[in-house]
């Protein structure tokens, strides 16, 4: 388990700033904690999102190997998730799918992409302490 | 406040699996979760990271606009990150240094870079409410 | 989340102490916690709430802009304080209703007034996340 | 002690919602939750706050009876909270000041007012027990 | 709610200690903490009992005015302790039953008697916050 | 530790309930949870203490065997709880004092006597893992 | 209860470190934190284990007197851990089984033994509190 | 972190059930949880252990390979067991010691012996995060 004074601190580029708060504030339910010229920062889920400014981002959302998000213990709120990704028809890379089927590391997924094309998994394992 | 059960999650790329398991298990202090083929996972202050292997690493570690990282709630946590980064001999990028000075969101940060180039950020705020 | 040791603090007029006691503590189970000549205060559902005596009080209870209450996390909770509002014939100025309906804030709601026409709502979102 | 999953609700009136943000996110640090037309909702502290747009409001700023805020458990933590205050300027009404002097609820307090003229005041009790 | 540090402390007398630690640790599952040749104290589900010999003890066991014991949040947990009692033939005083039916602090309860006639009571309410 | 969320159940006579709350919540600074013609109750630090009424008092106040309180794991809790008595002129039975002066098991103590001549005692060990 | 920053510490014998890393890693789902010449120490379900490199391992696995373990408050995280062990084939010395049946203390056990011979318990009682 | 509600369990031999209470109880402060013909089970710092009676005991207390104990995440509750062993004259195998100094895995330590020979190790590690 981790503590809850902690943030987890995630740092990705958005080509523009606006778009982000919309995508991550008024679509995924994130809070808006900041904002500067050059950069918005976010209570993701309980930790901190920040975007910067940039023109560094990727020309399509590709799932691997970056990529960012939350590991859900319980199943509820992974269902939660997938009818707010409906509700507000936010844009799915994949998924929702199942993982290591059939193993204990069994979880169901799903990739959403932001409009500056970071990729954000969702997951929720079967046996959370297999979640890392 | 997060909660202690969901894990944040956050995958990168690693040109080279045993190296990061060499920096992040016997340098930063990560625990060794999962190995496979083709990826490694750890429990990074009690979050789920994930080293793909991948070829799509920087050239160099450039701080922004990707990093990831930790913010600690309490001084001490982030005195410790400092004396486990001088003991380890650990690769420092930036810092440590005082960021925002002067102003509520004032906070001490440290920089560290990978194996595969991927920048790890430290902080500490002086008001915990603001690290988001 | 919030922490559990500081309370949220809310200070609304009473034309009548005795009335507010009697409302608060023996209507919907707030606490007692000290009484003066010109005030009492409540642990009400573990955050303080002062009620000042005072002739400023609304001629009726109106809904917007000003009321409070609490936004509760489980099912099961605002199921509970619809049966004390029900065992206790409390004054209800609106609902039980859904608002939002079929959207991911969905939440049903209810709309108490206490003597002095101070407004409470007790909510339950679906998606406990999005109660901000 | 209070649990960390609900949320105490305060509805206040906004004669304008930007103002509402400006004061409320990039000046006290509360963040933004949602926005609508007619309403905006913050984390306050971990509680949620619901400005809604109305002309229904104060014509001065004015301590009683009316006023929300919150009551922390640390000294700590009102200590950042007046450090905020002077980093960003915020407009105080009233203090910081001593209450109850030489009593048990003995408290510090400060009194804030946002753009509408609603009152926020900020507490620290030197018994948290009596903070209720 | 309370803390999970402090504990509350109930003293009692008790005829014979060899009996109290026979009653209380195989009996009703408290744990033996420490023991005085006057005094046993036990970790008393999670709070502190300590059982005083003494002569001063009721000729039988009185439900009213003095008693002690736990109220359970959680129905299981309520439930549990019936069978406990039934598996380990504890004496029982009265219940299980209902009390204040249909009321919005309805409760289940039963009561138990230790061999110097001190009374133990359990309960559950129906609502966990009206359980002061 | 005990959880947060069960609650200690403690009953004890009262000659008159009014003394009771006089004392419980004006006095110690307990919090009126409900009352009837027969009974008061209190949240008493956490815990539910319930004042029956009932001629049954003992003549005086006598420390043992019976009495009840709180183990502050916490020294300054204790204080506070003496810096309370001071303030509030509460009558003391005894202390305060040090108990196993010089064993593992040393604390400090207080004892105090209701309008009933009830014992509290409230303590705080040196080692909060020996308060049982 | 116990806390949550403690670790309860717990050494044994391995006749090869790297058999040891498979089994409680990649077998049990542990994580590898340190590893040196003659130890590896893992977070063993939130706890630390250190198999020390020794020649002083049973010849075989005995279920008594000596084993550790980890007894679980909920049925479904026991019944997460008999599903990992027959998706990963885990070596089985005994059950799962029920003891003590018919008993307060009745509960589900499972015991696995590592390749060096040491045995591994995991329980469930039905009364979480009698797991001690 | 671990979780608060389950509990590590551990098994070790005694030659005699009386000396193994009168050395975990009495002296180490573990409570009696509950007492079989052939075993004898203690709340030892939260976790369960349990002394099976056995002849097949070490015939002197050895620090390796076996051994267990608490690692304590704060350095005072470290003093508090020195001052423990100290005032109840506890059979002291090793230490109190510095191990692994001048690395950020420093950790003070002391090693005890229970009348069985069974070796039980008290950590306290500078950084909290590295005692696993």
């Amino acid at each position: 388990m981790r503590n809850t004074h902690d943030a987890c601190h995630i740092a990705v580029p958005a080509k523009d700033l606006d778009e982000a708060v919309e995508f991550y504030v008024f679509g995924l339910g994130a809070k808006l904690a900041r904002r500067y010229d050059d950069r918005v920062t976010f209570d993701f889920f309980g930790d901190q999102l920040v975007c910067h400014l940039s023109d560094d981002v990727p020309e399509e959302a590709v799932m691997y190997p970056r990529h960012f998000g939350v590991s859900f213990a319980a199943a509820e709120d992974f269902d939660r998730l997938l009818r707010l990704v409906e509700h507000r028809k936010l844009r799915v890379l994949a998924g929702p799918a199942l993982r290591f089927e059939g193993t204990a590391e069994q979880h169901r997924t799903i990739a959403l992409a932001d409009p500056s094309n970071n990729v954000i998994e969702f997951k929720n394992y079967d046996d959370p302490r297999l979640q890392f």
